[in-house]
């Protein structure tokens, strides 16, 4: 079969590679719309993960199942299926932590173009098929149900590890397909106000439209001034989509005692951040830090479906790029890693 | 000064009282608009927490300062100020707990109209002003501000309760005020699909405003059998905010093991409800029973007050009767009591 | 093979079954030890779960691993481990929901001596090893592992359901095995003062070993008035370990608001329990019910017996009854179906 | 009155000041016992909270009351009492989102010898004395009760932030008194291995009473090593209640995906702290970092206090040193100054 892989750190291409065999508890699925994620791009380009060499890239799928193992109960040949980025393996220790994410070490959960081949072939393996696969509700649409593979269980995650609450007031910082999934989930669980930080028009336009207040730009001024102002007073949480290991010195410095600071910007680059001795209250400020990949599996992805089928939430404002055909999938990649400015997400269907 | 009062169960009336004066912590405010409840219905009319003589009624309002006590930090005579229904101590043990609403004792953070004259005065009393009055916002209507005192803190509070997570399939079981707010509440937490159960025309137009999916009457059959059906399953929380005793056996039929059944309705009459063996998985089912008074304070007012001034919430849809003059409340309260067809809730601005 | 066997509804035998054969995620185990259980006393001859035939009993049970399935990773043949009674399938979506015991639909993790074959056989399956069978560390005798399948784990989930913190004051109510964990499970939690109802004194001696502040019996007067003289007041929480329906209003009356009644008594008899109306505060007490089967699984039993290794946890005082030899079990049983008075728990080794 | 006051920053003395008023709300206590603190040592000597000017020292304190407003209603002249060390202002917002430590702004509970008066004087003043003081219950000792001013809470305040559950593996760095008691509040949360670092042979002998299993110094090589090495991998929590900045990185080190890190120790110098980005999981590693200073009022104190009333935990190893008299105060401080290998904690009674 074909699949766009990594050749190795910096390049990509075309390659041929063996269809996948499903194990007794497993599937074979076959794309029926995928996205590129910057983390596609981080992967190949910066070499974040290290070098890989013909690996399929891409997590972010919409699919058929095409065959399954004999010990799989809920899934046959031809289901539509959503495909969760993460697909951990439940009989671990950590998985029973409620950990998945960290299955057999940290970031073990998330296995396709990283541990094994992605989404971008013509077919590719879903491993414990009943626990990461969920069926696609009627009514949704293929494009829009790509968006469950990474997008919106990455920034609601960052909501509900933020407990946002009802009437908080919350920042988000980055305001990409993350962040702006980070908004939405922050007004789903109840915000009064969102501050969310970024610039580009279309990506302020959607901050808007997922219930953002207040949008900010950098260059209005340095962030934390601007919030510090505006909210007269600290925000009780902060999300952090975007931005580098300096974002997390902004991040302490609008935050109350008690709130907390989460975290769901893969960190791509730096050695570390610094957690200031005074602002973070000499130790005693009760300011948490967290930060986690998102959770995958099968429960996730039915629930946040059902967002979906039953109209509470709306991706079509992030889906601003699309393309038709397997083929084009090279394409969408590349506008992710030039990032054009009326980009937000693009999506393939075959 | 003049207040509307319960002079015995079943009998309500004018009378004069003296006005109230403020201790070192405490603030006097006289009401700019108030809102009659169901409860006040209940204290007079089926006498349900008891014989009272010549209490003033009345626990919603918004008011403004005209005293304070010179211990009063952050309020001052003139402000505008939102008035919590359950106005706690808070220095008690179950305060500090997380359980200020039964601060002396069960429920004894309700003190309007309960065991102290209520907000249908020229003047009524709050005691530990600066916990528990928070200044009106700037931009939010008086009359819509009201509905901070209780019902949305209320419904709002059976959907905290409830643990509503992103996704969840819950049914809301009542629709009033109080049961429109929690499933406005279950919305903004993220629900996925909302069963609501109501037959009142007015107030299924309002569910739908508020997030409900799906209205069920019981005119259509068992609720149980029609919420099984078209959810396919069991659903994961059931807030229960209206019917009686045996709603909470409808209840426990349609909500999975893990769930929880959250009350949020004034039980009024009946002796007590069942808990079926089987039903509760032998006691091992891990079906939740929780029931609350909503929490009152300063905080809760504020937090949920930024809901109404960032266009969060809207209550409009609620205040179905709109009276002017104090002399009104009593036409109000009848109003509450007849339960015309087309009511939800009335409000009298002065 | 042999098995000890539910033949009908009050009737036990040994019979012949064909070994048990594994797939490839399961186990095939041989008991060194196992303890019969009050459950295999209701299952037998209060046909609580209906009528069984030919089913092999036993859910209590330390074992050798004799064959794994060629995907199992991290056991093999020669293992000891620890062997949970309840075996979820972990694929589920109730399982990613955080109530494995319900994996497939209320109380579904609980197959052995249920939907499949027990412990008290010569083998036994195990389904999904990895993500159930724990290795049995060194120096643990296996006598006292057998307490790992059911006892400790059910008695500390009772602690856990009921959020037991430091300081609190606790009611257990039963002190038979189960409520003897459930105490000591309560003092691990840090309780203040934890009151354990029961009468023999076996299990008197042993609630005092195991942390009770005060034991007391039904045969000193009222349960409820004992302890709301001894307290001066309400306890914090309930564990029910014992009794029956009546049990739960018992627990309402001693319980504060804000606190929890959390049950882990297999609830065999009766059609309800009654919650009252006025104890329960009107619906807005705050007190929550809560009931619920052990967690299964391999993470609970890695870190539970870690509290034996350590010495933490002693379950001595538990093991009154020892006895040598595979044909024993049905002693055991007997003696656990007849409750001698100086009997608390039996346990059999091979 | 007399008092042992900071003079200024590295410079201590008696002074003579006017005994303090109590307002309605408040008590005037005379202190029964007292206990410095490090921090008190801090304060002078390293000026860690800046520039004071004839502030009476100390935070630690079992008193008898002498006098109280005429709104205080549960304590009355001649009571003996708790003293919190953490005394907050229980009307404020942060007090209501369960942050009373920062009642009015960072660290505002904190007041004794930092805002006001501490109790080194001849009399001190306590704030909202209902909400602040616990009554000394009957069979405790005056001199162990001062350990619930701040060693028993601020230890116990570290375990539950590390939210350390059964059978969890823990690792308490630095056992001075308040890591002590993070090793006894760890142990009382039921974790099943507690790895403690440091030195003294009488902290060692100490930590090992209080339920740690492994006690490990400096001296035998990196911490971090001796600890993966001895738990064949990470740990689930660790608390930080000694070093310095560098603490932070070794805790990273050694903890799992998901895991806590706790800190309860006050920063007294350094600029900050660092976060590993590739230790952190790139920022998705779910490990949380959390630190707080110990919650105040009278809930935290009655329910602590009764763990020495019922014998669940026994301070006396902690007091090392036992002086006689007010006078005497001057000499334990310089004890807590030169920290002789012999000391733990040093108790003045009058």
């Amino acid at each position: 079969m074909k699949g766009l892989a990594m050749l190795k750190i910096g390049s990509i291409g075309w390659i041929e590679k063996e269809k996948p065999a499903a194990g007794p508890m497993d599937a074979i699925v076959r794309p029926l719309a995928v996205a590129p994620c910057t983390s596609d791009v981080h992967t190949v380009w910066e070499g974040a993960i290290g070098e890989r060499s013909e690996l399929i890239l891409g997590h972010e799928a919409l699919g058929e199942v095409v065959e399954v193992g004999n010990l799989v109960r809920d899934f046959k040949p031809g289901d539509k299926v959503i495909v969760p980025a993460i697909t951990p393996d439940w009989h671990t220790v950590a998985s029973q932590l409620g950990f998945s994410q960290h299955d057999s070490g940290m970031l073990g959960g998330w296995k396709f173009s990283n541990t094994k081949d992605g989404v971008f072939g013509e077919f590719f393996h879903v491993n414990q098929a009943d626990g990461n696969l969920a069926h696609l509700p009627d009514g949704v649409a293929i494009e829009d149900a790509v968006m469950l593979s990474d997008m919106i269980p990455t920034g609601f995650h960052g909501a509900n590890n933020a407990e946002v609450a009802y009437g908080d007031t919350v920042a988000v910082i980055g305001i990409g397909p993350v962040g702006l999934m980070a908004v939405a989930g922050t007004n789903m669980r109840g915000a009064g106000r969102i501050f969310a930080v970024g610039s580009r028009q279309v990506c302020v336009d959607a901050a808007k439209f997922y219930g953002a207040t207040d949008v900010l730009s950098y260059k209005d001024g340095a962030i934390e001034k601007q919030i510090l102002e505006l909210n007269r007073g600290q925000v009780d949480k902060v999300i952090i989509a975007g931005g580098d290991m300096e974002t997390f010195e902004q991040a302490l410095a609008i935050v109350r005692p008690g709130g907390i600071i989460s975290n769901v910007n893969y960190l791509g680059a730096g050695d570390y951040f610094k957690v200031d001795r005074v602002g973070w209250g000499f130790g005693m400020s009760h300011i948490k830090y967290v930060g986690g990949l998102m959770p995958g599996g099968r429960q996730n992805m039915e629930y946040l479906a059902r967002l979906l089928k039953y109209g509470k939430l709306d991706v079509k404002p992030l889906l601003t790029h699309r393309y038709k055909g397997f083929d084009k999938i090279e394409e969408a990649l590349g506008l992710m890693k030039n990032k054009p400015r009326d980009l937000i997400k693009p999506v393939v269907t075959m």
